[in-house]
């Protein structure tokens, strides 16, 4: 099955590479168009998964991320021409120069190929992953959740016969049907077709795709994230900057975690921070100093230092010195998003050679580490690893670079 | 023991990265001048793995890789200097931009951190990635082959020397002493440690690190390259790279294994560049239509279009058109080079769009895929995946980029 799957998709792939960017960029906004037209089918086939759903008890939490509206169906539309009016990256030349032999060397981007994206049951993933696979030029093959499917079928209906309007292959984008644990890791496993997999979801996907996949991935691993608050810090700054970062959006990977403040300040800045917190309903856990300061705080275990909450919670701990801070983030943090609050630019630069993430803030909310605010149109992930890409992926990160020579019959 | 090397190579890699490239510059045009200041040294412990290897017989080509010699000590040094003369890629803005907000995003180089090279009875190979980790910010950690045991670790010692002496840490350079199987599997496996795992050898060790390999990879795989020669190519410019990419080093990499005709030319070009193959003492495979334009062929079976010879053995097919070529590469290649011989822009444009390897190469030899042809120095690799980089690896190709931000307080 996969094999079929596969090959479909290896053949729209070499279609696609061959594509002009003007060409990718039609289907995009004729995708659009087609899920914005398709509408009143979409709503019903995920009111079909909300109602199936339901009666097995997912939650509610789960139910709203899989709920369509007309508003979300809109913002998918709206997503697809963002990414329809970003620059095309294929054939762009990153580098070029002569040999000492007079041969010309072009390093050109080119697309993957096929790219498999295996995500949880958030329908708006399929027009996001199909909007960015087709524009940076690779075909897609598409695991989504089960609870999912209906809406999913009808999305990627409605994208694939825009891309036939267009005259580009209808296999560039290929759902699975399978939503099995076994029909995922046929797809994990499909060195032959796949040439990047990245898993959207929680811990539970990530383990699984470490565990089993023997394709090339990208890991969107966990954001423990921190803000440090140092001595040279402009206070108002520093609250505004803790509060936004954990309280503004708390379930998603680069909202902060542990807030680390330098003695110096501690007890001028930590009282005024958690009154704050707390009126946000957020659970405070510190350290020895910090509950001194604050007595309404829990005690924080060593686990609190390493957990990703992805809730209204907190660790807090006093530090001696920025270097303390640097020493901490090393040993917890996950490589996704630090953040330091100061006025001093020396200690600003200490921090930032200190410490190696993904991203790293100065005077910023840590929740800026985004496709969109990076203004990519959207993201298809956020790499917390080191090869191949970093930080949000945007269409850039869907692409691989080779070179090209022109010579005159030079040997060796 | 990988624990305390790992740990080891971790701290020195923070340092390191916190070093100026004048520093690292500084610290590789030392070690050139220790390798040739220990050339006595180096050359004794070479002949004790020498007599060592002989009695156990490694036979006459592996000996001659294993051998260092007054002039591969100094094109040792020689190759230290080369990468010294680089730019430094630590540091440098590969993007930049500010976000609608105001926040400054700029896009830097960063060194990887520990990299781990694990490598055949080559010691000049310790110095190549000795001096291309040190030069790119990297620590490393280094597996040679038991028979090479004494005389990496006669280098190694200079090295280490050379880094203290310039005030770089010494454990930036740490040589495996356990040159057993399971040693190799530890570092393989060491993924709190290793950022990135290069393995240079054949075809065993590049499955081994498949198998077993748990840390980040770059693989350099086999080349099964071809040379197409279009109906539109100069015949004599076509000989001429055939014949090179076959016979000036058929044992490596990019040299070619199967020769594509045009059936247009075949009459002509066969039987002339046949001749001065065999004269070459290459042996040919053909199709049946090479086979009755060169009787003295042996036939070709479907496994030889799959084979990497690495010998002077070569492959031979007829095809109908520039289509079937691309076909038959799109089957058989394995990503690394293939060239086109042809005075016809619209042929070569169709072949490098036809056609996706980490190198494409129109009129030239296929020879030239090679880090220091291509200016970077020296290599580590070539790399035939698509992630991370792909082709010749140079200082670049042990680097990753972070972003880092500067605000004024922005939240979300």
């Amino acid at each position: 099955m996969i094999d079929t799957i596969g090959a479909r998709a290896r053949a729209a792939s070499r279609e696609l590479s061959r594509s002009t960017g003007e060409a990718r960029r039609r289907a995009l906004l004729q995708m659009a168009g087609a899920v914005e037209a398709a509408t009143v089918d979409l709503l019903a086939a995920n009111d079909a998964d909300l109602r199936q759903a339901d009666t097995e008890g997912i939650g509610a939490a789960l139910l709203d991320r899989l709920r369509l509206t007309e508003a979300r169906v809109a913002a998918m539309a709206a997503g697809l021409r963002t990414v329809a009016s970003q620059p095309d990256p294929i054939g762009r030349e990153t580098g070029g120069w002569v040999l000492h032999n007079g041969i010309r060397l072009h390093k050109v981007r080119v697309p993957l190929g096929v790219v498999a994206v295996i995500y949880e049951a958030r329908p708006n993933v399929t027009a996001d992953a199909v909007g960015l696979c087709i524009m940076s030029g690779n075909a897609v093959i598409l695991r989504g959740s089960s609870y999912a499917l209906r809406s999913n079928q009808a999305i990627s209906r409605a994208l694939c016969a825009a891309l036939t309007e267009v005259g580009l292959p209808a296999h560039a984008v290929q759902l699975l049907e399978d939503t099995s644990r076994d029909g995922a890791r046929a797809l994990m496993q499909a060195t032959e077709w796949v040439d990047l997999l990245v898993p959207r979801g929680g811990p539970g996907l990530i383990a699984a795709v470490q565990a089993d996949a023997t394709v090339p991935t990208v890991i969107d691993g966990a954001g423990n994230c921190h803000v440090y608050v140092d001595s040279a810090a402009d206070l108002d700054m520093a609250r505004s900057i803790v509060v936004n970062a954990k309280v503004q959006r708390p379930g998603v990977c680069n909202a902060a975690e542990t807030l680390l403040v330098h003695e110096a300040v501690a007890d001028d800045f930590l009282a005024d921070v958690a009154k704050t917190l707390m009126a946000e309903g957020v659970e405070l856990r510190g350290d020895d100093r910090s509950r001194e300061l604050v007595p309404e705080m829990l005690e924080a275990t060593e686990d609190d230092w390493a957990t990703e909450f992805l809730d209204l919670i907190m660790a807090v701990r006093v530090v001696p010195d920025l270097d303390a801070a640097i020493e901490h983030i090393l040993r917890f943090g996950t490589g996704h998003t630090e953040a330091i609050v100061t006025e001093d630019t020396e200690a600003a630069e200490q921090f930032v050679s200190g410490i190696d993430t993904a991203v790293v803030a100065v005077n910023v909310s840590t929740r800026f580490t985004d496709g969109e605010e990076f203004g990519f149109g959207a993201e298809i992930g956020n790499s917390t690893q080191k090869l191949h890409v970093r930080g949000p992926m945007g269409l850039e990160s869907l692409t691989s670079e080779r070179y090209v020579l022109y010579g005159s019959g030079q040997v060796r």
